[in-house]
């Protein structure tokens, strides 16, 4: 079999971790697998190296920092494969560039378009050599470095299982797999043996923290099967794969919250035809990721916008939307940092309705007022303060009864 | 004016120091000339690599030494690149593969065959930024990350002087010049305001730590005129150019001293023709530097050779040669660690006599025991026991009166 692993920054946090990881690839290895590890960067390296920059300046240039936060996985690359090598194994570790990820050009951003070390990888499979991938990093066409920004590690992951067409994609984390919601905020939360690529992209976006959506939207493009598991504990994790009928049995897959969110509001925008639109245009000119977005009529012939960012976008997202708000002649620009989005996810939602309701209802019975909803096919959203968050979502997690196995049907069949 | 700057790892120590360096980067840019600034990693973190590396394995491989080690260089010119965006100007950093310098496939110490990338950086200083690029690094034709040895950083500079053909190529370091001899043991010693190139390739090899031959060979071969100064202090510091016919007229340029030399003898090799050349391609194919060579016979039919290698070579080199010894039918191999060489150097030899009678004296006055001895046109070795390396220096210094101004004829006619 043809397996890539990842492993994440704890996991490799330091020379015995990375020993341990070694080992844990050693065996999987020697039971006549062909193996391809993404690595990212040691513990605190990552933060290390910001702090570094930070020393020098408050705004650095998003290549430079590229370039800069590029050594932390080509240090944990090579220091894995000096690991495995102990342990009597070939392994050769590769940069993004040496494997050819190739990306767009959007600095600490970036996307994959391509990758062009497919036949490379291979021949070092052949040789009987286990291969290690720089995660989180790639080249653009002119071969400035890239990052992929958070869960990038993740993505090179899912890249590396679809271009290979691995048989498992397996991401190694300090969890051991998806949970109804967050283990630390409701203690009957429970672990999930699957969940439909959808459900999980919603989770993601909605601040799940086990895996980023960019990785889940190419596994989904790809069909790749992804196992989300503990480097610590050797038990199933949680596979995350393409739903299926009995997977519409349940109706809330999990409850998913998100405490990093800002809402700005552009006050007193004039209601003229299209200006919605060029306002969006330049937000996302201004490269500023918005989420949930509502319109209100204020007065006659103006409008309010509000919408959220995430919350270390703020500051950004407000230098770019305070020179919106002059150019359309809004009255101007409010914000509030200490917002939270808890939202339910669950394919089956599709065939049931009253779930939005429900929600409401769990959410009103502890008197927490909702700020802001968004409704999707498999999702129901609502913005409240964030003092309330954790309450909400136990709330939540209680009024679907999550916590009771009998609710939650799906066997871990694929599961070995 | 287009001029080649290189920073070495104690000019970059720390935030500030990088701020530091990049406000002389920038003054010298404002008066209208174009840079290319060669970096070493930051002060420690080679060391601090090769720590977390120990802490993995006692004997990594030397590929992913390179792919390890390349990332302290990479840091520094994203930091550099930075520090120089807060003055104001433009500033674009690049690895070693980025600007297509290409070597051969000896990791820890490969060589430049050629650079691709003049156009690209070309193109760059056209657009008005100060290109940075990181020293010690390059790439083999399979892309692996190389690094060039000791001094690397020196080569890569000189490289790109050659192949931009650069009006200057400034080596800045933690010294202000090259001295007649290591000014911390000899209080007198002086700066040299030029040094022929061959004479610096002596002084190089044989133990002066100023520059690294491989850079010198490189300057001599393309004709680029080194200027190596301080990065602390705003004074000129010591030409490395093409001897002329002033330069004759000093007989002795410096006294260099290596301490660090350990000397191997194999006991009773057996006399055949050819066995001396079958040992040394041996050796040559375990990839060990030897230096200096001696044959004695020892008995009839035998003989015993001895040579000196790098004292943290030598761990290597016992390796390699034991099995040559048992392939030759040798008696055994013996070695010594404690050995230094002390050199006189200068161009001027070559039209005068009797320098190796009056270094022979200066270190018979002191009852000093010469080991080995070992001649070129220009210069003059002595293997001692490196308990009287200070006191030979010293006496050596003297004997040829370097300390003293009137003796030094040439002058700094170069020098701006």
């Amino acid at each position: 079999m043809l397996i890539v692993q990842k492993y994440g920054g704890s996991s490799v946090g330091n020379p015995e971790r990375i020993r341990n990881v070694a080992r844990k690839i050693v065996d999987r290895k020697r039971l006549g697998n062909d193996l391809v590890i993404v690595v990212s960067a040691m513990g605190d390296t990552t933060d290390d190296l910001i702090t570094m920059a930070s020393q020098i300046t408050d705004d650095p240039s998003e290549r430079e920092m590229d370039m800069l936060l590029s050594t932390g996985e080509q240090i944990s690359v090579a220091l894995l494969a000096m690991a495995i090598h102990t342990l009597g194994e070939e392994a050769i570790s590769f940069t993004g560039a040496q494997v050819g990820i190739m990306t767009d050009s959007i600095h600490t951003k970036a996307k994959i378009v391509k990758v062009r070390g497919a036949a490379k990888m291979r021949q070092e499979l052949k040789k009987g050599k286990i291969v290690i991938v720089a995660g989180f990093q790639g080249i653009d066409k002119d071969e400035n470095i890239t990052t992929l920004g958070r869960g990038g590690s993740d993505t090179t992951a899912v890249a590396m299982a679809a271009v290979l067409k691995a048989d498992e994609c397996e991401i190694y984390t300090d969890v051991d797999g998806v949970y109804t919601t967050d283990p630390r905020i409701v203690t009957d939360a429970r672990k999930l043996g699957v969940i439909a690529y959808d459900e999980m992209l919603e989770m993601a976006s909605l601040g799940a923290k086990v895996m980023h959506s960019r990785s889940i939207e190419m596994a989904k493009k790809f069909g790749v099967v992804i196992h989300v598991r503990s480097s610590f504990k050797n038990v199933q994790g949680t596979l995350i794969q393409e739903e299926d009928a009995k997977m519409e049995d349940v109706i809330v897959r999990g409850v998913a919250l998100n405490k990093d969110e800002a809402k700005i509001t552009i006050a007193r925008v004039p209601d003229r035809p299209g200006i919605a639109a060029k306002i969006f245009k330049m937000i996302a000119e201004g490269n500023v990721n918005i989420d949930m977005i509502i319109q209100n009529v204020s007065e006659k012939g103006y409008t309010d916008l509000s919408f959220t960012v995430l919350k270390d976008e703020l500051k950004k997202a407000l230098k770019v939307i305070g020179t919106i708000a002059r150019d359309v002649g809004a009255a101007g620009v409010k914000h509030d940092e200490n917002m939270a989005k808890v939202s339910v996810v669950g394919v089956g939602m599709r065939s049931h309705t009253g779930i939005a309701a429900a929600m409401f209802e769990a959410l009103a019975s502890k008197k927490i007022n909702i700020d802001m909803i968004s409704t999707s096919e498999i999702k129901v959203s609502c913005v409240i303060n964030s003092r309330d968050a954790e309450k909400a979502v136990k709330a939540i997690h209680d009024k679907f009864k999550l916590g009771d196995k009998k609710v939650l049907k799906e066997k871990v069949g694929a599961a070995k």
